[in-house]
């Protein structure tokens, strides 16, 4: 994790971006307080409870990556902003009127970036001279401070290829990159333009223009980036323990966890480290179904088998701490402490 | 969910089974007294830790439908057989040796029940004379007691019409009473034969020989228990309150709910409630991405859509709190305490 820490805050110090790393992945301030002390100039957060939880680990920059929405939320909002730097995404003026009014109320400035939908179709504006009415709009209201435009590319997780995810990344940036020119043509001043996730990043980063990136899953790595080729075995800092609690035949294994304890959300199931012919055949709430062959064969009822999560991010959202090991080691239990911080 | 609550209890009561609810479902202290209230002899649950939370909660008669392995695991249940009545599954005589062990240098007993696997082969030993063996080596140990049989017949789930549930049942719970009534002809006496899941409960309650049922998903049920026919949409009890935070098209609204507020071990979407033509088209972690066809075009950014879980268990364990909800107002809430008690 450390190394991985590392090589991102090299990549973007090398490339001369900022950092930014999405704390989604981890919802462990111990984790992110890491991310900062490495170079990130500050982090992103996809929720205002995972703002809420970073602010009181003492963390000071912060960008929800989100729409925040509805008096209550906003409220929170401006009561986070009394004592740090805190920014939201925007896509919508009813939005940024909402937020100004209760800004101006409190006395506090929110830092606001417009969301670009440069192609995943999620959120956001389409690019272009809408994206610019929003930032003249955003400009001319007080309590807000438009900050520049964000994008995110996630549809590159579609695109298997490093040749394919190019091209993805290539029409995704310059749309938002062009956009941005446009409007600084038009006299509006866009301080930075944040793009960025872990199987793009080092493409996206480079373009002219992008002034900031927010990959997440890099910190851990997981079987979706094994799969991409984004990252190696070794770079896999995030396991699952489980313990055999069934042996039922010669080929078949049960272990104490399935999908209470692994995020199903992509369809596929997590790998096992190190123990070659392991296969999970199932998964119930609290059982994994395993197949063995060849020398899994001999594994029995109490042992240990690691498992590499298919999906860091969703995973980590199901457990409460993490243990981190070092040289075999357990060094220090960390509290999820935003895990489940999704109000 | 009161309404299901008393259901099931009346229906118990009527066929002259107990009832032992699985609160793997609802993991929450507050509704396993509910249940207990109505007439539930113990409950049901899938992990030690969440034992050790209905325990704290008062509850004395709990029965760990699982494998409790590994000696750390075994010390804490030997610690909580010192205030509570509390049984567990085996299907290994290694698990039985060194449950009867420890029970007996912690100078305790933990009732044991042999769990058959009647079909669905995850756990369990197979019908007929290893499970007559098993029972007759824990009979003659010290610190365990020997209880009876358990079985799941959680491949009912696979069976979507009611007839191929009535087959699959009859052939499970067939496969259970026939063990039982050899193991009472050579002499076993098979106290308790604990069966049934919400979708065939109605059906294996029914068999002679059935003492035992442990239904989890009947307090709330979910999209699932709709597609199976086992509940009607008034039944389902709970729902995830979401609200839109983009309406990038006319025929497009996200929501900010994804894959960390419904799971997806089922691979399929909630349902909306109430509003018709909403379509969940998909999730990212933290937005669902809604298709809005005819009237629901009008939902704008704010407003609030409740959806019904696909599967109502693993939903839950996303979740801090459950809000409850009588009349349209909000009565109650209450910290799903045993969340994440995956250990």
């Amino acid at each position: 994790m450390e190394r991985n820490i590392e090589a991102m805050a090299k990549f973007a110090r090398d490339v001369g971006v900022n950092l930014r790393p999405h704390v989604k992945t981890h919802k462990t301030p111990e984790i992110a307080h890491r991310q900062l002390g490495a170079g990130a100039k500050g982090i992103c957060v996809q929720k205002l409870g995972e703002a809420e939880t970073m602010a009181k680990a003492g963390i000071n920059d912060i960008f929800i990556t989100n729409q925040v929405v509805g008096n209550l939320k906003i409220r929170r909002l401006t009561a986070l902003a009394q004592h740090c730097n805190v920014s939201v995404a925007v896509d919508s003026s009813e939005n940024v009127q909402a937020l100004s009014s209760a800004a101006r109320e409190a006395g506090v400035e929110i830092g606001v970036f417009i969301e670009v939908d440069c192609g995943l179709h999620r959120c956001g504006v389409q690019p272009g001279r809408n994206v610019f009415r929003l930032a003249e709009y955003t400009s001319k209201l007080d309590g807000v401070s438009f900050r520049g435009v964000m994008a995110f590319e996630g549809h590159v997780y579609d695109a298997p290829s490093l040749e394919e995810r190019r091209r993805v990344v290539d029409k995704a940036i310059r749309s938002v990159t062009s956009t941005v020119k446009m409007m600084e043509r038009r006299g509006i001043a866009v301080e930075d333009v944040s793009v960025g996730t872990t199987p793009s990043v080092r493409l996206s980063a480079k373009y002219p223009g992008v002034t900031e990136v927010q990959p997440g899953n890099y910190v851990f790595n997981d079987v979706m980036q094994l799969e991409m080729g984004t990252a190696k075995a070794e770079d896999c800092a995030l396991t699952v323990c489980t313990t055999i609690i069934s042996r039922p035949s010669n080929d078949r294994a049960v272990i104490d966890a399935g999908s209470k304890a692994f995020a199903y959300d992509r369809g596929k199931f997590p790998k096992a480290k190190e123990v070659l012919g392991v296969k999970v055949m199932s998964f119930y709430e609290e059982h994994g179904v395993l197949k063995l062959r060849g020398s899994s064969q001999r594994l029995k009822i109490g042992d240990v088998v690691e498992f590499i999560p298919y999906h860091a991010c969703t995973t980590v959202n199901l457990h409460d701490e993490l243990v981190g090991v070092r040289d075999g080691k357990v060094e220090t239990v960390w509290p999820i402490l935003a895990r489940g911080k999704m109000k």
